[in-house]
């Protein structure tokens, strides 16, 4: 049945330099959907979709939230499993403005290793990865006048601000989102020729400690060498949190996190990522971390615990001999499956409680945190999308892991029922987040028709 | 021949009501030298002072300075040894301004424990003690017509500001400023009836260190495991600096350090300070610190290492996922004789480039520093101070140490070749440098009464 899929791809070749023009289009439209300053620009956005969704022929309307509006898309044409797409037309910042080499919402394509590509905030996070679903939809309909899986679209505007009303909206709209399965292209391939879908997230808790000594900052020469210092206790604290083998020593930190299987270290080891040069993108020459696991095994599957900002005392330029009231520290760890964040939050507060010295003062606050998501990798819709990927690319699609969180991801499972199919289309060097963000044109062409067979697929798993 | 000094002291009593009159005229002098908004009224401190010591009969002169001017007075009047007087005629910011109960330039005489103190910015540091000088050596002219030796005074206008100028000063009216020693009022005694001269004084090393990861802040998401944290890095480092003993690691940092003797120990146990107390006033209910020393051989004789400042990564409201490129401390040394900045700065240095993790990068820089002092104990000229002290207080002063650092006094030793008499009669609690400072003026009494003698006692030493 494979067959099918053949005008379908035809027409996306033949009219790709429509569906350029149109993420330029896309692209154009600065919506930074946390700077006030651009709201309406990011309801632009969500109108400009709403366009394109009516084009393409899928009824579509706004739904209004206290941020910024949802966009959601629904079809009931074909049959067989109801396929619920995600995706965000808010943007990152486009700041520090003065790294940029052409102007952030002022599309450009131009020629790299790989080919032509395209350089603007939102190229890969999520324009133009949002826009491989979108035209694979429209070369359906074109082709075959109607989609062959009924499908619904939910697009939000905050996701770069971490989705405050997608829960929510989820909540409410439960039953109208029913759907089979979630897909989502919003992340990564170890390289343009290696399709991959994202099985493993990793969970999140983030915290703030605060370690207090004496009720007001003090003179150091007047005290020093006598009273207890913050900073040294923190600093203490920090330093005991990791063994000399990059352990975390927090009590009961391992107790539930799942072993990597020897089949998949095997298997991220045959992806044959070239570990050194990921490193060398980020500056360094070395990876430290926990002994006895790769780099990808490190970040993909393996829990961690960060210091993300330490403060306290005097900051500024030059000297102040001061003895400082308080000191303290956001610490945050990555959690894997099936570490718990409510758990890993009491352990982190028992270590710091037992080993906080007399006659200090300890706070712990929490701002939040997302579960870790393991993806099943026996379901027929994980088979019928790497079955997709392996007919466009012609190579097996890897099952990776991502080091970040992917919190809609494991609000879909735990609201909707639903499981998640990450199949991205960015790379490492696409720079998300930072200046000359980039997607690679061949990319896009691959996005698209990724998704385009994936719904014949998933249509062929009804009719078989 | 302490008789002679009987119609001084009864003029000096007879006299205070209009010695504190005077005071609150300067006090309500906002003389705040490190704010350029206080400019004018700095200036006008020092011609103030211009003008009493002129009304007192004392030759005095405005120089100016890149900075605020110096007062100099000289008198020829008298035999012997030539006393050089120093103080300061401005004062700390009065922030936080709320935080005051009256008005910070507006003085006012209220009744508490010991009777009537003075409340306002600058009454103990420096005005009042400043004061306690000028109001000395008005008796003796009043009394006598002349001074018993001669004098010379110096009153800067940049103390609370680290002095830039005196230095520069020094130097160039090294012949001018020629003296037998320096009579300084601007220290502590442990209680307002033990008297003290303050023999031995820390000295300061101030140093920025920064560890620094990859180039740039990371997603702790997408590293975080795998690359090294400069945070944890530097916490570690700074962890090391202090064994379970409260001890310093840093090599060679005890090298020099002149043991405590047996009867130095002795004497200061027998002041019977009430350590507890002094803990209590600052907030503790403990002191923490080096194994085997109490609280002020601690502040006073031991050398000490405490960060004063730490800073790196996010360190704003809520949560950002970011593993810092940089980690950053401010880090001081109190040092005691005969320890020497440089080679502690040396000790320092290699403490951290020694334990620095490889691929780490190392930045230490250097924020002046300060010598350690004492002040030899067996000068005729500290013998004259101990006598005059012993007369007005009816008890042995005490030799004490001061935790904190003067650099004027090693500045003066070493410009000028002269010992400095720390002669002070401030409290613990006169809220030095904080809201509500104040003076009593039983103080003032004493020390007017002290530097009187003082006086006499020196001139003695020209007729014995």
């Amino acid at each position: 049945m494979a067959a099918d899929t053949g005008p379908v791809l035809q027409w996306i070749e033949a009219h790709f330099d429509d569906s350029v023009k149109r993420l330029e289009e896309f692209l154009r439209i600065p919506s930074v959907g946390a700077d006030p300053a651009h709201d309406a620009d990011t309801r632009r956005a969500a109108e400009w979709l709403q366009g394109e969704l009516r084009g393409i022929g899928i009824e579509t309307a706004l739904h209004d939230t206290p941020g910024h509006p949802m966009v959601v898309g629904r079809s009931e044409e074909g049959q067989g499993p109801r396929i619920l797409y995600y995706g965000h037309y808010d943007v990152q910042p486009p700041d520090p403005l003065e790294l940029w080499e052409s102007p952030p919402f002022e599309p450009v394509v131009v020629e790299g290793p790989h080919g032509p590509r395209i350089i603007a905030r939102g190229a890969v996070d999520d324009k133009g990865q949002l826009l491989t679903i979108l035209e694979a939809l429209r070369a359906w309909k074109a082709v075959h006048g109607a989609l062959p899986v009924p499908v619904t679209l939910l697009v939000e505007g905050e996701e770069e601000s971490s989705s405050p009303n997608l829960d929510p909206f989820l909540e409410r709209y439960r039953q109208a989102l029913a759907a089979d399965m979630v897909v989502v292209s919003d992340t990564l391939m170890p390289a343009i020729d290696q399709p991959a879908i994202t099985t493993q997230l990793r969970g999140l808790l983030y915290t703030e400690i605060t370690v207090g000594g004496p009720g007001q900052d003090l003179h150091s020469g007047m005290f020093g060498g006598a009273v207890v210092n913050p900073v040294h206790v923190l600093a203490r604290l920090i330093a005991g949190l990791h063994d000399a083998r990059g352990r975390v020593t927090v009590e009961g930190f391992y107790d539930r996190v799942l072993p990597l299987s020897p089949e998949q270290r095997r298997s991220w080891q045959e992806l044959g990522i070239d570990e050194r040069a990921l490193l060398a993108a980020a500056g360094f020459d070395r990876s430290v971390g926990e002994e006895g696991y790769s780099v990808i095994e490190r970040i993909w599957a393996r829990p961690c615990l960060d210091v993300n900002g330490v403060w306290g005392g005097y900051t500024g330029e030059g000297s102040k001999t001061v003895i400082p009231a308080e000191a303290h520290a956001k610490l945050s760890c990555r959690l894997v499956p099936e570490q718990r964040p409510d758990e890993i939050f009491a352990a982190l507060q028992r270590y710091f409680e037992r080993r906080l010295p007399e006659g200090c003062r300890l706070e712990i606050r929490r701002f939040g945190s997302g579960d870790p998501v393991r993806v099943p990798t026996d379901s027929p819709h994980l088979a019928a999308a790497r079955r997709a990927l392996r007919e466009v690319f012609d190579r097996e699609p890897a099952l990776i892991g991502c080091g970040g969180s992917i919190p809609v991801v494991a609000s879909f499972k735990r609201i909707l029922g639903l499981d998640t199919i990450l199949m991205g289309f960015g790379l490492d060097d696409d720079r998300m987040h930072s200046p000359n963000e980039k997607f690679e044109l061949a990319c896009l062409r691959n996005g698209i028709r990724a998704h385009a067979v994936l719904l014949a697929r998933m249509a062929e798993r009804a009719a078989g």
